[in-house]
């Protein structure tokens, strides 16, 4: 069974009523329900918690982790982002939630500012599938919407991606790639623009539909990488076809080599 | 006239008899001389300079930078990294040379560790076009030697490139994916495998061929964009098709939102 | 100076006063004459010439070739979209335009049936920008308008493109991924989406720039690529290292090979 | 269960003694008990039997078709390429085998001449995972070796992959891209270079996990597209968003289109 954790910022639900009442757990809480209803061995884990929830020998038993963040992203400590990049590039699976296109743990991966422009609303959204059949469009029309969300429009400042399964229309002019897969090392990421914290957007089935799809797209059965920093200096004595050493050094064998 | 700059860590140059004897004005001004010839107007900026050569004035009429560094990786400024990235991003292109895999920017901008295997033996390399009549190898025959190079090996920790114009092969038995192409932001990158120090790599002419391709394939007549990170709130009266904003709202209008 | 050839298949213009009226000199007329005052050396070429106006040796001579059809993809002869794909690998630019995204070199290209959903209803169409500063999209804003358009949504039947430059919003509900890059060979590839025969798309400055761009962008100064098939037999006496042939053989040297 | 059929061209064991001693029972039936001990339900079909034993009704509940071409390509009808190509399109996986790089139905896919250099010498490739734990490569270490293969060599004109999975040594100086993945509309295409007919690569464990791999990644639980070249007339009527139809039109409300 895929063992994924929920990471929620776990802020606006504490501070609006807004949020608390249509997530009276958490909107973290919501995604785990929806993953555990989907098959999916769900835990969640929160900014205010030791390391944020994220201790290393949780990532380590974790095959996807769900990243939603907001008002809070400047509270994430790097030590834990590092780890979490580590994890990911070892071959756990990430997958972004909406305003975490803004979260430290994204902008890393990326290598870009994934900025946007944004408008809050409340307007129709409504996304298309432009990669069918993709494993994380399983089950769903061409099309589906969202009655309310919050606008993100194009330019969005990531690099070309793998594949773009969803795109999103909205109500007032603007599109945006919604649905973006990435690879980093050995680790799935998948980023997913709806989620708004003031629209009941986690309760929608389709939503959860594709959350549950992304996780097990994302989820890698293999034994992780055990140090993705590795760069070995291969003894000329080890080559796999045999060669001798000529012309002038600067390193000595078995030397670790500069960083 | 494209106005390139070559940054050099310049520090083997000024430690080993080797490397002071093989390019006796710096790795850097072998590397300008050889644009200089294809047509581009370089200069060059070293570690030691005030903020490493590179202030943003200069940066702001730079097209194209190109970057070798190796010994001294942490020595370079985080705030000089974080504003080659933004210039980057705006449109600056940026070709990074050999050991700059492990340099600070080039692991920004990947989002990976962009580890390898390596072993220094002076063996053969051989560089295969994998994509012909690329810009970047135009006038290149199918393929071209170094005699004696430094290997490094698959696998490369690096994202899916947008398209692979080099593959090595190396006596000692292993292969490499050479030349890279990636964009990040509206700035196009390009990671050139060859050059290390203990070897005359920069003055092969192929090798000459292939950076003033690539700062040529690089460099954007655009103006730059002013601020990458900006991510404008819309107003609804704004809006490209008249809506009406409904539903809760977390945000003010014109508000900045969360970083 | 850059040859291009604006391929049109001028069969509406004959037909219906309608389009007649918006294009007296025909479709293909009217993008040749935007062309041109973008700087570049344009003719135009129909599907009633002799060899459709495309005889190996103005293809021979073309930098890049434009290509709007609709009505009669089926009346172009498959000797010549043979040669046009050819011509393509070889290192020709090739534009699609609209309606082409059914045609024989199109589908041929791709390798997929590159089908859509459709609607003629004169509603505004929005294009944005999704790759900000590509050359494709020089000069232009973050996104502009045409006021009356054929409506194409997605799913949108292609491979996943090298960079996608431009999605569309459409006022009836769908988006569509307006403007795509590919390579086949050495030939660079642009589809662009907007071109309605019925509307006054290619008289729209925003148009014409994207099209003088695409041009630019596709050509390629180097020269063609000899023999596109071509599987060479590498005799073992050249190997590049030295070798010596082992084993069971099926082949003679020098041997043609199978197709 | 995973549904795999192995198409064999099945001429070389028929007509060579060295191919039918490596493959008593064709090449086709080696690769089928590999992917059965897998835990695939593997069956085979070869060129000579009526359709070549591809059927509509067989393609219909075939999951992942596996094909290996050589001496015959030019025998294999086209009809039974086109169904195999809407098969794909329509969320069957591909996967093709070595020389089969020529044959029709890979080169229809891919849209490009798919010609390489070749040399039969029985020469070393040792093969490279150029994608870290990408689930064609599970199981399999950092690098393996094929003590005799033809070797195959760069440039390989094909699209630029969405993946490199593995690159290829050999012995004799070059390297190739042996590992790629595709999509086209709905189905996962794995090119794999190895096989050739002379030697028992087919034998080989390392060989056989690929394939295991290969199958099980290419493989979709979704039920098929049903018209992969449908592009339907939406009506004005019936727009997800209320529009008015107005300026002129070409097109009766519900007609087809032109092809």
């Amino acid at each position: 069974m895929i063992q994924a954790v929920v990471w929620g910022e776990n802020v606006h639900e504490k501070k609006s009523s807004i949020v608390a009442d249509l997530y009276p757990d958490g909107m973290h809480n919501c995604i785990a329900d929806a993953l555990r209803t989907g098959g999916i061995d769900a835990t969640t884990a929160t900014l205010q918690e030791p390391e944020h929830g994220l201790p290393q020998s949780r990532l380590d038993r974790t095959d996807v982790l769900l990243w939603w963040g907001h008002a809070a992203h400047g509270d994430v400590d790097d030590a834990v982002v590092d780890r979490v990049a580590d994890a990911v590039c070892a071959g756990m699976g990430l997958i972004v939630l909406h305003s975490a296109h803004f979260s430290k743990i994204f902008k890393k991966l990326m290598g870009t500012p994934c900025n946007l422009t944004w408008r809050e609303a409340g307007e129709r959204e409504r996304l298309w599938v432009t990669s069918r059949h993709h494993p994380i469009a399983r089950g769903l029309p061409d099309h589906f919407e969202l009655e309310q969300e919050e606008m993100y429009g194009e330019p969005f400042a990531v690099p070309e991606p793998l594949e773009t399964v969803f795109i999103s229309w909205f109500q007032g002019g603007e599109v945006f790639r919604s649905g973006l897969t990435y690879r980093r090392g050995a680790g799935n990421i998948f980023y997913f623009r709806p989620g708004h914290e003031a629209y009941p957007t986690y309760h929608d089935p389709n939503i959860q539909k594709v959350l549950v799809n992304a996780v097990t797209w994302a989820a890698s059965p293999e034994t992780r990488i055990t140090d993705v920093h590795a760069a070995p200096n291969t003894d000329v004595a080890d080559a796999l076809e045999p060669i001798t050493a000529r012309g002038p050094k600067l390193h000595a064998d078995g030397e670790e080599g500069y960083r």
